[in-house]
C-alpha cells in the first residue's frame, strides 16, 4: 500500500504520455487539509527546476500535495522549467480545490528538454480522477524511470502508519540528497518536528546509498504526516515520539534497500562498514572511496576477493592514515593485516576461498578497520557490470 | 629507442617467469656514473614497498640503475616486501658491480603476493647479459602488465635528447603522482634542477590523465640524465634549459597521450577542458568530476552527448558554482548555454547530430565554462567500456 498505508492520503498513477513505452508516468500524493510536510533536496548545484520550487513551497508551509512525473527531469531548462512546473502545479491545484502552494512538483527523467505541457495537461484529469486511498501502489509503479520493480515499504508504531515508496536506480549517490522517495506518516506532528524526523531518522540513510559516485541534479525526500490516526499532536518529548522516528527509520532503511538492490546492471549488494577512523567524517570519505571505486565495483562483480583493490581505495581517499594500522576483511576473512595480505592469502583453500565465499551472496559486507579512533561509518553500494555500461551507454538520461 | 634514445643509457628486458603468459617482465634501465636522477611517487597512504625504497635512495643522491619487474606489484607485503627489495637490488647491483643504493627498485603488477625471489634471481642474470645501448624498446616491452601496446616517447633539444617510457592502462589516476614512467636524457644536470624538471614539466602532465579515478599503489615516475652528450653541466637560466624543458614535456605529454589511448577498454580519448573557474585548483576538481563520472564515461562509450551529465558532474564537484553562468561543449557544439540546455538540442539534425559527429572522432573535446575567473584545467580521459567491466571483472590486481 505504500505511501497510502497510513490514513489521511489518497494518490494515484496513470499513463500521461511522457515514455515512449507507454508505461504510468504521471502520479499524485494527496494528503488531507492539515497535514504536514518537509523534505531534503539534492547538493547538486544544478538543481532541477521542481527542486527550487519545492524548497520554496515547504518554507512557507506548504507541501500538502504531491505532483511527479517520470520521463523529463525538467533540469538544466531555466526560468522555462520554472515557469513551467509553476503553471502545471496551478493547474493540478486548481482540479483538486487546493492552494498551488500546496502543490510539491517533483520530475525524474531526461535532463534538459523542456516539459510536454501538453502531455502534462492531457494526463492531469484522469489522474485526479483516479485517486483513491488505495491508490500508493499505482503511485510507486508511475514515479519509476529505469527502474526494475516499484519501491514501497510501510511500518506500523502504536496507533501511527509510516508508508513509503522510492525509485531511482542510476545516478544515485545522494548528497542530500534522480532519486525520489515519498515518506508518509498518519501521526500528526508539526512542521519543525517533522523536519526533525527527516534529518536524524531518514538523511543518514539516503545519504548512504551510491550506486555510481554520480548525486542527481532531482534527489528528493519528501516526508508528509497527515495527522490522520490522532488528535494529539505527536512531539520530540512524547513517549510515541521513539517508536514513531523508529518506524520512520524502518521504511527509509527498507526503501534504501531496494534502491541499491535494484541499482543499474547491480547483481551484487556490497555493506561497506569502516571504524577506526579519526571521527564519522573521515570514516564516511573512506568508506565512499571504497564503494565508489571502480576497481573494487568490477571485482565485486567477478566476485574476485581482491585485497589490494580495497586498500588500494582506502589508501587515495585523502584521509591520513597509518598503512600499518588497517585492516580488511571481506565478510568474515581478515584479507589485510596490519596493511599486510597475509601470505595465506594466497594458499589454495585459504584466506581467498573464504572471501570468495561470501562474495557469493546477495549481500556481503567489507570491513575497513583503519586505526583506533571512534569514527565509524556504513554505506550500500553495488557492483560495476556490463549491463551498468550497456544501461548507460544506450539510455539518455 | 625509448629510454636509451639518449647518449649513456643502456637497458634490457627478459623473461624471468612473473607472468603466466612467458611475456618479457623483468626490465633493467642503467647510466652511466655520474648520471643524476629524481622521481614523482604515488600520494597513496598504501604506498608499494619499492616506491618507500626508490624515494629513500633517491634523497640520498642515489638511482643511477632501474630494476622493474611486472606481474606482482610487492604492495601490501609489509616488511617483508622490503626485505625482499633490498635484497634483488642489492643482488642486481652486485652483478652490475655498482651500490646497491644506486639501484632504483619498481614493481607493477598483482598486490599482496610476497615477491617470487627465486624468478627474480634466475632472470637477473640474464638480464643483466642482455644490456644494451639500444634496448630502450626491450625495456618498455617487459615493463608491460595489461597494457596492449609498449609506450616509448623521444624528442631532440640541440645537443640534448630526451627518451622515455610508460606502462599502465588500468588503476590510473596518478597523484604525484600501476603506472611506472622513465624519462631519461643525455643532458648533464645537478639533482636539484632536474627535480625542478620533473615538478615543472612532468608532475602537471601526469597528474591530468585519468582512466578510472584510482590512483595506485605503485604510480612512479622517474627521469635520469646521464650528461654524456655534454661536459657542461645544464642550469636553468642556460639558454640551453628551455628547450631541453620543452623536450622533456613533450616526452611526458606523448607518454601520458600513449598511456590514455591504451586505457582499459578504452575506445574514445575524452579532453576535458574547464575554464572561468576561481583558481586552478577548483577548475581541476571540475574537469576531474566530468572525467570521472561513469555516467559521462558510459556516455562517451555510447556516443551519446549528454549535456545532463555533464552538468550534473559539474553541479556535483563540491565547488561553489552559479548554474546561471554554465556552458558546456562537445566539439563546437555548444550543448549548455547558461545552465541550460537550448531547445535546438532536441531538433532532428540540431546541435545534438553535430555533438555526436565529434563523438566519433576517437579523440574529442569536453569544455565547461563555469563562470569568468581565471582558473582552467585540462584532463585527458576516456570511456567505460565492457572491455573495462571485463577486464577488471576477470583480472586480479
Amino acid at each position: 500500500m505504500s505511501v497510502t498505508a497510513p490514513q489521511g492520503f489518497m494518490a494515484a498513477g496513470v499513463t500521461a504520455g511522457f515514455k515512449p513505452s507507454g508505461q504510468p508516468d504521471l502520479a499524485l500524493l494527496v494528503g488531507v487539509p492539515g497535514t504536514t510536510a518537509t523534505g531534503l533536496f539534492t547538493t547538486n548545484i544544478a538543481a532541477a527546476a521542481p527542486v527550487g520550487i519545492a524548497r520554496e513551497r515547504l518554507v512557507k508551509g506548504g507541501g500538502r500535495a504531491v505532483l511527479v512525473n517520470s520521463g523529463q527531469a525538467n533540469a538544466a531548462t531555466g526560468e522555462r522549467g520554472e515557469r513551467d512546473a509553476r503553471a502545471i502545479t496551478e493547474e493540478a491545484a486548481g482540479l483538486l480545490g487546493i492552494e498551488a502552494e500546496d502543490m510539491i512538483p517533483c520530475s525524474t527523467g531526461v535532463i534538459g528538454e523542456p516539459l510536454h505541457l501538453d502531455v502534462f495537461s492531457g494526463g492531469l484529469r484522469p489522474l485526479v480522477h483516479a485517486l483513491a486511498p488505495d491508490g500508493g501502489d499505482a503511485f510507486a509503479r508511475a514515479i519509476m524511470t529505469t527502474d526494475t520493480v516499484p519501491k514501497s515499504a510501510v511500518s506500523r508504531s502504536g496507533a501511527f502508519v509510516v508508508g513509503g515508496a522510492a525509485k531511482g536506480v542510476g545516478m544515485i549517490s545522494p548528497r542530500l540528497a534522480t532519486m525520489l522517495a515519498f515518506v508518509t506518516t498518519d501521526a500528526p506532528i508539526a512542521a519543525p518536528d517533522l523536519r526533525l524526523l527527516a534529518e536524524t531518522e531518514l538523511k543518514p540513510l539516503f545519504n548512504a546509498i551510491t550506486v555510481d559516485a554520480c548525486p542527481s541534479t532531482n534527489d528528493t525526500v519528501l516526508l508528509l504526516a497527515s495527522g490522520a490516526a490522532a488528535n494529539d499532536v505527536v512531539r520530540p518529548d512524547d513517549v510515541a515520539w521513539e517508536g514513531l522516528a523508529a518506524a520512520v527509520g524502518e521504511v527509509g532503511r527498507s526503501l534504501c534497500s531496494q534502491l541499491i538492490a535494484d541499482a543499474e546492471g547491480g547483481t551484487h549488494v556490497v555493506i561497506v562498514e569502516v571504524d577506526g577512523a579519526a571521527d564519522d567524517a573521515d570514516a564516511r570519505t573512506i568508506a565512499r572511496a571504497v564503494a565508489d571505486s571502480p576497481l573494487v565495483k568490477t571485482a565485486v562483480f567477478g566476485q574476485d576477493p581482491n585485497p589490494g583493490r580495497i586498500l588500494q581505495a582506502v589508501g587515495s581517499s585523502g584521509v591520513e592514515l597509518h598503512p600499518s594500522l588497517i585492516d580488511v576483511w571481506i565478510g568474515g576473512a581478515r584479507l589485510v593485516e596490519g596493511g599486510v595480505i597475509p601470505p595465506s592469502y594466497f594458499e589454495t583453500g585459504g584466506l581467498r576461498a573464504s572471501a570468495k565465499e561470501a562474495m557469493a551472496a546477495q549481500e556481503f559486507t567489507v570491513r575497513a578497520r583503519v586505526g583506533s579512533g571512534p569514527g565509524s561509518a556504513r554505506i550500500l553500494g553495488c557492483d560495476l557490470s556490463y549491463e551498468y555500461v550497456r544501461i548507460n551507454g544506450e539510455y539518455t538520461t
